[in-house]
């Protein structure tokens, strides 16, 4: 009952294999080889456009190294208050980009809504140079809270940023999850509903350790290749990095592990609900949060189930003293016998 | 004939393997995880020394994170004019380390000398606060030449910076190379010699992606874990860090594959020199410099050999204009018959 | 009718006098003149303590400077959502602070309770090292809404502050004008009641450009010279700087001077309320806060007044659709017949 | 004998004259008043170009502010290795720059030749990523050494920095200095030279702190006052900045103020040079350097003269073990008097 994140799994069998077949020889350091070339075409071809690629091991470091690209030092990345970004980055976005500032947006279900995001910009125009200036809306794509953004509320918010002057940012970690999860392609959901640049995820998905920078207008990541190597994040035996993303994207393997996960959150909302519980907002990628009294919660520790207990302003309603919040992340390694036995463990009385 | 880098081959087969054997099942991430810690303790079993240790995919990152740590943004970080840091990272000292200064020193075969060392840091004390501060003294081991620093000349440079109130950092990004060739140990090379904090390399000697920070006095670490993970080098499936470090460590793999890589390096040297064309410095680890004939390299080249042709000022006399410097790499993954046939095409008629 | 801000007023005549007096001849420069140590003696005599003293142009840079020093980059600053160090200086403490992240706090009249800096402050703990680490408490004195912070208030938020390993930082561009509301000395409202670090201004109080960040602790000032001097805000001609302070601080000038701006804030205040409008919150320093319908707004405009129009979520009550927020600021050169000029106009019909 | 710094002067009478005029009334803060537009206009018009312009209050933060803006943080500023920037600024350009990397280059009298440049740069190209990126030459306007660049040199260097997509800056701190002592414009040693930004100082010259940024194409200078304000270096009471500019460039003042100290710096040399002692380079602005034996050095430090001692790898021979190098500064303060005891201090018996 391993619940506590989608990077407590392992590597998807189809990626580790790919780590195998593909160590065989020598290959030129630095991205410097054929596998890389394939992997920027083969994500180019998924997002029907000539886009620039730019692999790093961590999500961390493609949302802060995206950012810093995209915004100056003296501008304001707009997102939701509980972003990732914001408060689980331990100030990456800030450090990249020369000491930006993240501005804290509110809303349900950790969404922003378009009234939201002009009303917060707008408090950010009129004093120059005294007040940091407008540069990136951010938003995580499924959100932290497992929410996702469909084609027209992106296009609502990216016309008021680019309205703006600002670019338009999508955090990717569980990219995949809120794809299948739409009637919609990856272009239709990024640059055709106005992103700019997309952190595109990996590992949560099934890979060890493997991101992607994807800026869809490739003019706008002149010299991105120095900002990767001056952090750090330009992997010497970089084909490993390129293995992984080719395995993640071939076959539809990145299809099918994100349906899984969903599936696998799907029955736990069922599951939860059934037993009167019911997730706190929509689960609408691989993420379920539930309201627990706090005894529940107890045993469902004691049980030997693992998750984290949340702090949200994003519910709809004021948790009870005797109650917490609890989120449930499935990946594509989550059984049915595990949910099972959760839901039982959660179930009222 | 692929001597481009030693980050060319792949993973070493004992390291891939422990991947794959350690892939089933979850682990908590970012480093939460039994073997996250199981590794921490072998490296101090290593050192002789209970240590700080920090984890990371890359070199650049390991030295990075290591001298942001130990030099203020004012402190002043001397090297030799040609180190790594210097020269390779594209400013990722600088960077992470809020603009401090690098200063490069001369000296033969890419080793800097007490006296070069002490002249230099003198230029930088008694003009405060109008000039940056002294605060670090890296060096490479095995240097940017394959040269190699003994016991008793790190311990004259430590004495140096140490008296200047400097710490000492060592690039250990070919720790193992330079190690299997002295009678000496880890602990002996390193903090018994007065090296503070040590990048200790495991990609080059045959892992994908891994590295460590070792910090010798655990005390100058604190906070070390906020200033990798907002740098984004915290790896959210750790385990697959951890267990590329303990398969290089376990058995003396790492030793048997230095061994190799040196004694290929050795093979080719002694090759070179029967050839007519002696190695530029002492071959002490596992790189060759060769001075050749441009007509000799083109030939090469033109054979598929592949190398980089290389500036240095750190040669005893100056190239001749149709002459040029190459830099051969061996590796674990390096075969008698390619140095073989490299020796025959390099030559002299 | 010029209560733009305090800053659009000249120098005060004793403090120009001093730049003239003090012109002759020459000095060293940086700050190695008499004239430099003795004002540094005299701020401590000031404070009854020994303490680090450096002159720098500007509020800003005191401030960010001074955080910066206190706060590692992973740090986190609580202050008031509306301090000058969140809205005003274009992302300074980020900048200076190599990316520390701000953290805004509700309260009315720009003051921070004991209860909400507790509370926003456990929500940064027990996350590491994913979240910025509790570094500094920063509130300014007088606040941005002119009320003032009693010895008693400031202990019991210093008390938490410290309790969670930070410092206190107070940000006094307009210091004078709140110490001499109370009953109360420069130390006690400062280091005895735990305030570590001081923002000390004088331009607001009558000079041209001269503030001084006070350690109170000396030991926490080290290599401050070189981060100042880093800053370019190591003044050449540095006697001018403190000349300035000499003159601020001699025969309770600066005393003398902002009685005067409060006695004119007084009066604007006393006038207002009489003619029917109120300030939005006690006047207790040179600045009236008072809403105001749009109308009559755009009369005082009309006849020339100078102040600005603010936003502010510290407001007691919404503003009406009608109505505006406007902040007035009296200074040293403030005269009672623009007051009374400016209560006519905007006196109730 | 004050002779330490042009630094250790006082304000020109003019200037400070100025100050007292401008005090009466109330000027709208941070530049939002007339003086400073009619500064900016004034400045635009000695240029003979619609520059943009930038105020700030010391030299360092004209320099690294201006560098900062012309190089990204991945880039690599060329100048002569004894500039001030690299040796006087504490790390400044690299705190502002996001650590951008100073290149030293050697030169006789501190001038740095076009071949120099040329060979230089050539080093930092074809090896991207992982080496920064060229982008500005700097150098100073007069020299570190009092030596100065003609126009057709300048335009020679700015030629090669311009053909390898660089830009270049001008460090003008003693511009006033270089200008009288060529039969050439503002303008000429400026951009129809080739600079792109200059560093136009006035606080040596005879203010009391302030220089100017100036962009010769307004276009580059996008979003620079965001960056002074958040460098703390936007004054509040920004019209004594502007007044200072005002009359130092009133009725041709500093033209005046520079002829003397140049006249004063000449006499200096000539003395000297009738004494024995010529100076170790042209002196071509206010400055004197000189090889004395230690023993001379030392009767003139007892005799109160004022100066300081320098290190220098420009000079045309080596030290011998008994000299020393001095520096000496002639300001518009300078008096003939000081200078003739001064030289028959130092003369040969």
């Amino acid at each position: 009952m391993n619940f506590a994140s989608d990077n407590t799994a392992g590597i998807a069998p189809e990626i580790l294999q790919a780590l195998v077949a593909g160590n065989d020889g020598f290959a030129m350091g630095y991205g410097n080889d054929d596998m890389t070339r394939a992997v920027e075409r083969r994500i180019g071809e998924i997002f029907e456009r000539d886009a620039a690629v730019f692999l790093v091991p961590t999500g961390t470091a493609a949302n802060a190294l995206a950012l810093a690209h995209i915004s100056p030092p003296w501008g304001a990345v707009f997102a939701h208050a509980e972003a990732h970004i914001l408060t689980d980055e331990c100030g990456a976005p800030e450090f990249f980009g020369g000491g930006l500032k993240l501005v804290g947006m509110p809303g349900l279900g950790c969404k922003v809504t378009p009234g939201t995001l002009a009303d917060t910009v707008s408090q950010y125009e009129g004093h120059a140079p005294h007040q940091v200036v407008p540069a990136v809306f951010s938003f995580a794509q499924a959100s932290e809270a497992g929410t996702i953004y469909r084609p027209d509320e992106i296009a609502a918010l990216a016309a008021i940023a680019h309205a703006h002057g600002m670019k338009v940012h999508m955090d990717g970690a569980r990219f995949a999850n809120a794809l299948v999860r739409m009637n919609a392609s990856p272009a239709e959901i990024t640059w055709k509903s106005g992103v700019d640049v997309l952190s595109f995820g990996a590992t949560k998905g099934g890979a060890m350790a493997a991101e992607a920078v994807v800026f869809f207008d490739p003019a706008t990541a002149a010299n991105m290749a120095e900002r990767r190597k001056r952090a750090g994040h330009l992997l010497s035996k970089h084909r490993f990095l390129a293995l992984q993303f080719q395995a993640f994207l071939a076959n539809d393997c990145w299809i099918r592990l994100a349906r899984h996960a969903n599936a696998m959150a799907d029955r736990l909302a069922a599951g939860l609900t059934a037993a009167g519980r019911p997730p706190a907002w929509p689960v609408e990628a691989n993420l379920v949060f539930v309201v627990l009294p706090k005894a529940v919660e107890a045993r469902l520790k004691a049980a030997g189930a693992r998750y984290y207990v949340r702090r949200s302003e994003s519910l709809p309603a004021r948790l009870q003293p005797d109650q917490c919040l609890i989120r449930l992340v499935a990946s594509f390694a989550t059984r049915e016998d595990e949910i099972d036995r959760f839901v039982t463990l959660a179930a009222k009385a």
